[in-house]
């Protein structure tokens, strides 16, 4: 039985926000216990993350009282500097990495989910540990009637010097349709 | 694919333990949608909460500064006036069910780990929603030398006028194994 390893035994009090990094810690574990293959555990953690992020938004805007964003660059934006540091407590750097500006990229130089993971076993060099992320941005945006692809491009915990997430901004729901079927 | 009513869509700002709520409840909403019989989501939510709770206990034994429990009937109600109080803000009464003084129930009147639950699906009918939290009280026992058998009793979402947690301590490991494989 293969097991992340994450924690060492430390008598001390945690945060909220560690309980919660505690117990997504035990999420994983199990989950690779449960299922061999990393992409398994990956689309579990994304479509879980997907329910958290289609009900996590009404809390989003009652929290921020932001108002409609009028780019997918405002949207970004918006999702780094209000979303992740309210829920997250860190700021990720954002960049647009396309002329048609519809790429992003939300770079983290510090991923507190990640605060008691030590290493990723070698066999499981696919896992996307913070998948959940993904599938929460995913869920959110679609609230917001936009359609978007949200994936791992780096990840520290691989041996990556950053951490970031790709956010594609899908025009219609075909094209995601189509992008997903291929 | 069958999914457990959780949720209405409400603008408001959620506390941190109902992002928790919120959050457990997408996961077994996921397990559901994964796993075709409840006892493989039971056995799932029995596991994480054991790996949780052997983390757990370390945070619960800095915070609270308690020291030995001295018999079985002080440790179950540490569990309940303590613990239960410290991580889900209820306090379950306590009653030992046995003359041995090894079997013991938590009688929870509210149970804010089902908040959002409006009704489990009626072909979900042996799921136990709330199973992380016997996995919890299993692990951090087991830390502290205690065997235990935890499993839920009874269960209002199911229609039980309460919600009731059974706890068995286990002289001894061979006990258990032996209860086990049965």
């Amino acid at each position: 039985a293969m097991e992340v390893i994450w924690w060492g035994r430390e008598r001390r009090k945690l945060s909220s926000r560690e309980l919660f990094v505690l117990t997504y810690g035990a999420l994983v574990a199990q989950l690779c216990k449960d299922y061999e293959k990393d992409e398994d555990v990956n689309t579990f953690l994304d479509r879980m993350g997907y329910g958290i992020g289609v009900r996590l938004i009404d809390d989003f805007l009652a929290r921020s009282a932001v108002k409609k964003c009028r780019s997918y660059s405002e949207t970004a934006d918006m999702i780094a500097q209000v979303a992740f540091k309210m829920y997250l407590g860190v700021t990720p750097s954002v960049s647009c990495s396309n002329t048609a500006g519809n790429e992003f990229s939300l770079i983290l130089d510090k991923n507190p989910l990640v605060d008691f993971v030590e290493e990723l076993p070698a066999e499981r060099a696919s896992l996307c540990y913070c998948n959940l992320l993904c599938g929460v941005i995913r869920g959110a945006l679609e609230m917001v009637h936009l359609a978007a692809e949200v994936t791992f491009l780096q990840d520290r915990l691989k041996g990556d010097a950053v951490t970031e997430i790709g956010i594609t901004f899908l025009r219609k729901a075909e094209d995601r349709k189509h992008k997903r079927n291929k």
